[in-house]
């Protein structure tokens, strides 16, 4: 355990600076090529079990503990955004439009020098630690599920993963059993009525009159038709009918969003829209035309790999709160290691405690106190430590 | 009479050259220069009575008869609209995006021919008869009301106008009692809520719920709060919230029409729109912004000039049915001058049999039976004589 | 037609007595029995050609002529209503719960006097005038079709009828062409949700939320369903879901009326608030139940025949007023005859000048001004002796 | 601890024959006599501190260990329903129309033989136990409220209290951290409009549909203002317009619930429902009558004393299940205790296993398994010998 925290303390410059480079580097989702190189390359130098392409452009190694136990997975996403950074900082990204704002630089730093760290301390470790790098959690589908169905959980008895949260001050660790990221998913709609002039509605079918009502009853869902014990958004953001002032207007299209914790909250929200959308359409001589694109399914933390790690959060010095915090609305394809696996996904809290406000998450001013990866990295490391070497 | 539908026939070749010649030269409202200058010269080679510039750009002469007497007026307009031509006629429309689409051309041909003949009729004729060249009736605020103002009803007792109608079959006159042609207004609306994340809609105010409840409401305006034995339709035929999917809409803007025949109900709707919209707004924590523009008021034939109308119709040989129509949803502004003085506004059947289906007025392809000027023509010289020379 | 009016007043007192003495025993539709025999027994007395039990409870009369010619039907309906008279009049009602409230006993006064008169007139007729005493206008099915079954327009020319009336001045004569009287329809629906506990809505199937929808878009049938220029209402009366306050409503009972003047629209809404039931049911988990009540169609007079009662009413000296009026929201069923015949419907003023309101039909303290009883059955008498004598 | 079990088995028939003697003599809420006299009269046999009438009606003894120390409090209710017991079981209630048919007796019971053995093992208590009998539990505004102005709370550092739960297994303890009962308030809502004939809504003001529109916009409150991640409910059971069909409605009365869990969500609704009704009838020419009435306030547990009686109950043979439960939509006034002290509120599982379904609580057939005092009793007398004599 000292040695743990000593080395993470030694590399911690190290980490800086991967970080930083990779800031600097920053590739879309799909797209990525030079970072899961430079990962690669990295895990080479140490030496360790390497599969580079794993479903697509992940990046997995393995690290042999010197007798044999059970197997930890630790991920780190790696994929940027499209989005033009705007703060002036030396390692200001070097890709016009391409961004690392949400923190993947800072999860792939962490994780590579953890790695390190853990490598050093083989002969301490009973079992082995899987080191998943994932490209693509910023767009559906992702990158988790391709690498899962190539096999980076196979043997994998628990895994962990954190977001570095720049809302969340440095020191907070938030933990929460069963649902903390939501399933975000999307939906599409055209109502299609017949256009006319605005004096004949009785020869037109007003597309406007018919989506309003569409809308308004949609409320609906969420209050009579949801467990209201259940958490449930809907939520129309488009609503799009441009047309003269004087015509009946022939078709709608709206887009929306709907957030839920449930998959069966989810498939019944699916339905649910759908009847509605086609009563509302028949009712009123229209068609429609319906899509609804499920985002990645809600990451449910295990009920002992979260207090797990509560606890061990406790044992990290420069951790000063462990939270049991709401969930989040937000979506994170790490939904899909803890369908297969246990584990648990925490945030680790990275707002500098200078600033007033800290700048959201896909902000173009974007950033996080580097002291975090430094928590992040403990805690990681020692939830590691902990399970391979107590469990039989 | 007989004099009256003999010479309109020898001059009838004229009313179609005349009525060419203004077709290949559109001008748009508010912008007429040549066409009123056309107008004055041919009434200057006759020897007219003559005021130019009347309220701006309108023309007016006056033929007097021989005895004393009453006095008519006859209207034509004589503006075109802001239409690319797509009839491929020898009397195309010169004028680029420019096009006599609504047959005002034609108006004014059959107006100057039947002056001439008048003119020349003069000995016979009781009274006065008035020839009022409006400009500008296709945009709100018209010509009629400036010209008026401009004194071209004075010493009026009664007018009549006609307009060419092309989806009615040559040969039929329509008339109707009261209101004939609707009052068209507009209305603008803004809608503002907060925007925020499509998760959040408690930290926000979801401008697209509250503007769909406001125009599923709005239809109670006709249903409810509007006499039963009386018309009226409000659409909305603009709906604008573009945003990304998963947003809160901020805002919504809304444009519609309102159509009503009577002036009492038209200021309720303009009324009820406002009332229902602040008190939806209130309700939701969003504010609004409205406007209602009126466009021209109903045009409201008087009882005895359409019964006079109607009567002297069925003398003229080419006329086969003189029909009661229903009210029309569109807006002219001969309501001002019957706001001012007895009259009445009918419609002349300018449908060549030939055709299946006649192009409606402001479309690209819109043409008329030209025979149909000669019936109008006809129709308003015999009212015209009739009235002067029957009244004491 | 001098001796027409001078026998009218000569037996105006005889009028006065027959109208009291049916005033004071009236009986409910369906259930006249008194009542026909009276009006049986009259004709029997001044030897007409009679038929008893026409349709049921119609007694029908006929007058011939000296000379051959055309047949004109005047009708009267005789039946009363179930309200319990507060008039302090020496003639009220003898019966408990039974008034004529709606000027029935008038009507047949009118009719059985003007017989006599028209009997007495009989050499200088040139046809036949038929006398249709008509049971049961009050409640549909109505007396009028089974009548017309049972022969009672048989060889009829023309038809006329009017109804006096309270709140119109006595003097004024209504005319209208086309529809007067409208359809009145009633329609009864359940909505059949799942009730629960008021606390589970996601349990249950909120039937007063599913009613308040239908009610909500149902106001878009008139609004957009129904051509602007014709008249319809939709009116639900009755919403009743009595439950505790803490429940979800498992079922709604709507009752309302639907009012037109137009087949077509008639047909329309009926359709269309099924199509709408039905949709907003079945997006909502529910299911409906919806019968739809015909009352009478609407009174659709005819021009001519109309044209023709309105220069005839500008003759009758007490008429002081002959005014085109908007048709009335209410049902009768001399509809039935005009679907069969030509004729007119018109409404004769009965507010006497002193009152400064008049009660309304089918009010408890409902009367009218007898000598309205006079100008009605004037104008009918010159209609009929005008029509038959001058038609070839 | 050996003691504790020991002894309440030795009791247990004595236990039954309370519970029973209670149930044959049920007692409605604020009308109890004879059962606070009965408890009072068994502590006094007991020799223990004793006051009766504490906030009207309630009965409060203390224990007082050998040795100072903290004080625990443990509230039983006591009052029972105006439900006419339909069960055959040889101690049904002789009490016309009132029943314990929600378990209190069981309550009763529980407490004052687990206070019995507790007074037996008093040499071996640290401190004090507060043995609470609550009157009223069913009727706000409740008997947890007056005994705690009446000082009951006094000096108390700790409070307990369950609910035995017949559709809960026995054999299972429902434990939850924070919200476990809700805040369940009741509304009544009158909309004036005004009446009419239902052919003339321009002249009436349409209660209905504005009482349509108001049940449709009310959904928006829980599906846009609150919160997703909190619960609510808010339902109209009640829709009241009892007329003739063919009137336009004057008048709609409503009666509906709302339930949370948490205050700033409860008075959002209370508010945001006046502020929605206020706006949909002013925008409709109504008026209306608010009145929102709250039940007893959300109990919210507390987070130590949960987890506290969790591990305990895990140490009582008979429990064979602990289980995290969903929060409870319904009302408890144990909510008021908790807000002046630390403590928590749990669920004793008492559906005997043969029963395939138990009745609910409040049904006319109600019953519990009996086994489930003991387990109750056990608990909290294990809970409240530990929570002594391991405080400090």
């Amino acid at each position: 355990m000292k040695q743990l925290f000593t080395s993470l303390h030694q590399y911690y410059e190290e980490m800086i600076s991967i970080r930083r480079h990779l800031h600097e580097n920053p590739e879309l989702s799909f797209h990525e090529v030079h970072t899961p190189a430079f990962i690669a390359n990295y895990y080479r130098k140490l030496g360790l079990e390497l599969r580079e392409g794993v479903g697509g452009r992940g990046v997995v190694a393995t690290i042999r503990g010197s007798k044999p136990g059970k197997t930890v997975a630790l991920r780190a996403d790696f994929d940027a955004l499209a989005i033009q950074e705007e703060n002036n900082v030396p390692y200001k990204s070097k890709i016009d439009g391409v961004m690392h704002a949400c923190g993947h630089d800072g999860h792939t730093a962490t994780l590579l020098v953890l790695a390190k760290v853990l490598t050093e301390m083989r002969e301490q470790i009973q079992g082995n630690v899987v080191l998943i790098h994932q490209f693509a959690e910023e767009v559906a589908p992702g990158g988790a599920k391709p690498m899962i169905e190539d096999g980076c959980l196979e043997g994998v008895d628990m895994i962990f993963g954190t977001h570095l949260w720049a809302p969340t001050p440095l020191g907070d660790i938030l933990v929460r059993n069963g649902a903390i990221m939501a399933a975000a998913d999307r939906f599409e709609i055209t109502i299609q009525g017949k256009g006319g002039h605005g004096a004949e509605p009785h020869h037109s079918v007003d597309a406007i009159v018919i989506a309003s009502q569409f809308v308004t009853q949609l409320q609906n869902i969420v209050s009579r038709r949801v467990d209201p014990l259940k958490s449930a958004v809907i939520s129309v953001g488009h609503f799009e009918a441009i047309n003269p002032f004087n015509v009946i207007a022939d078709k709608v299209e709206l887009k929306g969003t709907v957030r839920t914790f449930d998959k069966e909250v989810q498939s019944l929200i699916e339905k649910e829209i759908e009847l509605l959308l086609k009563s509302v359409c028949e009712g009123s001589h229209a068609t429609y035309q319906y899509s609804f694109t499920r985002g990645y399914p809600p990451v449910v933390n295990h009920k002992k790999a979260t207090q797990f790690i509560a606890d061990i959060a406790c044992n990290v010095p420069e951790v000063k709160n462990v939270i049991e915090c709401a969930p989040f609305m937000i979506g994170e394809d790490f939904s899909y290691y803890l369908e297969k696996v246990p584990g648990t996904f925490f945030i680790t809290g990275a707002k500098d405690p200078n600033w007033e406000v800290a700048y959201p998450h896909h902000h173009a001013r974007f950033n996080f106190d580097e002291r975090a990866m430094l928590i992040a990295a403990k805690t990681l490391g020692l939830a590691t430590l902990n399970y391979l070497n107590n469990s039989k």
